[in-house]
């Protein structure tokens, strides 16, 4: 995508931008600085599809009356180890750290805490959420649902959205293992890549509406869908189909958000889905001591030697080599919090339009 | 396969004859029906490469003194909600049940419980074991490693075992949700059976020792592996590979048994890799009550719904209605538990060939 690519713009200028168009929206100091963060991790990290290229569908949103920038986030259930948080509406950039707080706090006091989020919008990348707990000296997970792109093995409805994971893993002198991943075979930003280059897709990732295999990266707005991770029932689509639901049943069953094909849309132009079970999008948080299982010396010394491992197992291609989760994305924020983050012109101009209409200079 | 079964046995008639070997390996008695029980379980549902086609299998294991039949099982390391199991090198049906049970007396006592078992063998289906926590209103999961037969995302060098992932989730009036699936394209049961019947693999479920795609089935014979779920980097391996990973931390590294190329073999034949950096092979296993979320009778009427709408999801064709995880097994078991299991000649013959060393008639 090289040859789209205009503007390099520094972190710290994007950074600026961000916070003080949420200030505008009338998000609360902290929140607004923490809702920039989350935002530009996933620009940092080269998820660009979920970071400041979705700024502007945010704001739309809070237009459109759909997102409360001074939520009473709270705890409506809980046990020692595990809670169910109500987002009161508000942004999930700022609903989910506050909720992953509260899985680790409750991981320092009985050595793991699990929280299901109810009522809360997208949340950028599952990825900064679960890496939050490393620092901790613990495991971090977390998933989301979001509104339906994905068919169930044999269907042509689409009831999952791309329900991704992640699960962050502490290390010792190695850097984390940081798994990120949707739960269908391709996430949604490379087909939208795609269509701004005029390419088609590979088989696999894609049906039509009648539940063809298609290579149109444009097949969703004519009622097509993503796949499930595995593509088709003979390489395991029933597994990716699995997977999704878990983290529907997961973020939503178990918190009261809605799920399945009544998750609302993150576009402020599509209607809500009619008589909804639930409150907004849910979320799952997970946090586990490592030292709740062996010594903390131990256990960093075994994910060391692990990672070294996995690293040196014989690449196929010698210039191929094999990766540890989260090393592409690592090497990603390096370059980028040094050179600063390449934006496309729609993205630009999309980021100047939101700016203009709050004062706001990019 | 169906012409190549010749007998039918009834489950009970199994159950017995799989028992009393058991109990003529030296195993107490409760200790002997749960081992058969949880084999078992694999031949009532459906998934034939687990059950008792893998007793003499276990028996090479325990002559080649690799399976301790009288194991001090115990807790080595805990915090209210994890704790990490030492299975005394007993056998993994077990073990296993053995450490849920510890997870759901401490989702009892704090929401959620978590164990980590190192020193463990084989356990059958992860199915069984976290299908356990059902009937107290959690949900249950289990994982394990295994011996490497499966290559990471760009390596022709196998890192990882078929490492299955389980989850179970209670339901209301509609039967449980109960996803059991090995993380890789396609368990290596279904090769087995290629292999059988003389049959080609379909492309993207195995590679050959070089890294080059191969529809042989039994290519692992000359060092080829299978393939993560996703079959390749387009179509998502590396999220197969993740989740393989996942697996693998969560029940070795954790625990402290033996992780990545190092996991002991399930076939006596085989060495032992050299320089283990841990005990035995590992699993892992979770439950989490339900009603640490949200109150129980709200949370059934949500699940039976979840269920509802996906079985009503528009299926593709009319013939193939789109399922539940746990609905083809399900159906297996009801069928299989009335009118008997159908088991291969060889296996049969495998059978009477470990009865007659014990004296046990099938």
């Amino acid at each position: 995508m090289s040859e789209l690519i205009t503007t390099v713009l520094p972190y710290r200028q994007l950074h600026d931008f961000t916070e003080k168009v949420f200030l505008a929206l009338d998000l609360p100091g902290e929140d607004a600085m923490l809702a920039t963060q989350v935002l530009l991790s996933a620009d940092l990290r080269g998820i660009d599809s979920h970071g400041v290229a979705r700024l502007s569908g945010y704001v739309r949103l809070w237009k459109a009356g759909r997102i409360n920038t001074r939520p009473e986030v709270k705890i409506v259930h809980e046990t020692p180890s595990t809670a169910t948080m109500d987002g009161d509406s508000g942004l999930g950039l700022v609903v989910a750290p506050k909720a992953m707080q509260i899985a680790i706090s409750k991981a320092e006091n009985c050595g793991s805490g699990w929280v299901s989020v109810r009522h809360s919008n997208h949340f950028g990348i599952a990825g900064y959420h679960a890496m939050l707990a490393l620092e901790h000296d613990m495991i971090g997970m977390a998933m989301t649902n979001a509104s339906p792109l994905v068919t169930p093995t044999f269907a042509k409805e689409r009831m999952l959205g791309t329900n991704p994971i992640a699960v962050a893993i502490p290390a010792g002198e190695e850097p984390p293992f940081v798994a990120d991943f949707a739960t269908t075979t391709v996430a949604n930003g490379k087909l939208e890549i795609l269509q701004r280059e005029g390419k088609m897709a590979p088989e696999g990732w894609i049906q039509d509406k009648n539940g063809k295999t298609s290579t149109q990266p444009d097949e969703q707005k004519r009622g097509g869908a993503l796949l499930p991770l595995g593509t088709d029932r003979s390489h395991g689509s029933h597994k990716g189909y699995c997977l999704g639901s878990v983290v529907d049943i997961f973020s939503a069953v178990l918190s009261g958000a809605n799920y399945g094909p009544w998750v609302p849309p993150f576009v402020s132009f599509l209607p809500l889905p009619q008589n909804p079970p639930g409150k907004g999008i849910g979320h799952f948080f997970g946090a586990l001591r490592v030292d709740g299982f062996r010594p903390r010396e131990e256990y960093l010394q075994h994910i060391d030697q692990w990672i070294r491992r996995f690293r040196k197992a014989e690449p196929i291609n010698k210039n191929e080599k094999v990766l540890i989760p989260g090393d592409p994305e690592r090497e990603m924020e390096a370059e980028r919090r040094e050179k600063g983050i390449p934006l496309l012109d729609n993205v630009i101009n999309d980021l100047r339009k939101v700016g203009n209409e709050f004062s706001v200079r990019l």
